[in-house]
């Protein structure tokens, strides 16, 4: 995928888990303001999808781009299903993956209606310093539900 | 256990994977403003847990109470990971039941951003009717996220 095409647009049904093997890609809603609201950043190595819309084949509400120029690797739903019949360890795989998603989730939304704009800063540094690098201000404020000003001043601060 | 006793208290660790065989339970937290805000119900068949406290072995933030006397099964940490690795099929069910756990959360918190209190309402009457049958009217809204005043008000709309 080249820079800012569509992996999957909103409405669509989501017809694949992708898995980034190079590149970086973001999933996201619009709000009622037209402003994108970031749901995940994937890099290599992760899995980006509407989950639901997969595992459902319903319209999916996210859409998901590319920030980078990426390689993806992406299954179906059929194949997924026959991926876990004939491997059998590919369901300890998206067992674990499973269970550190929904950890991960967990936390993301305790943090965001408890920790105050510095402390979720802090934490997406400690915890995605690699994205934080890659990834213009304003789509980490995005990812953080924060404007964008709020970002350059924490950034500011002595 | 018993009515209102605790299984799991806010700042523990959380031990188990709670599994309900008869009974009914719920997991919260406590705001700001000493409220409970209700993250999960879990009756007959459904697991309960802290669980990022149950896979890291961190504090709680939730604590769990039973709403009505309840027998549960309950595994730990230990033997979770001996169940996985002594029987595949149980890295299914697991990877299935998160899942579902995913999609749910997902569309749980989507529609928390975006639905109005009638419709918050009118799909836990759908997707839950057993436990508004069984719940008194001031948990549903500390579930829904809603005043218990709007939940009155909605069902005595004509």
């Amino acid at each position: 995928m080249k820079r800012r095409q569509y992996a999957l647009q909103e409405g669509e049904v989501c017809k694949y888990l992708t898995f980034v093997s190079t590149g970086l890609l973001k999933s996201f809603k619009i709000d009622e303001k037209g402003n994108e609201r970031i749901s995940l950043f994937a890099c290599e190595g992760w899995w980006i999808s509407d989950f639901n819309s997969f595992i459902h084949q319903e319209p999916a509400v996210l859409t998901i781009d590319a920030i980078e120029a990426s390689e993806l690797l992406q299954i179906s739903r059929a194949n997924y299903e026959r991926l876990l019949r004939d491997v059998p360890i590919m369901e300890r795989y998206f067992r674990i993956l499973y269970q550190n998603s929904l950890v991960t989730k967990d936390k993301r939304l305790i943090s965001s209606n408890s920790d105050t704009a510095e402390i979720k800063y802090q934490r997406m540094l400690e915890t995605m310093p690699d994205i934080v690098q890659r990834v213009p201000q304003h789509l980490i404020a995005s990812y953080l539900g924060l404007a964008p000003e709020t970002i350059s001043r924490i950034k500011n601060k002595p």
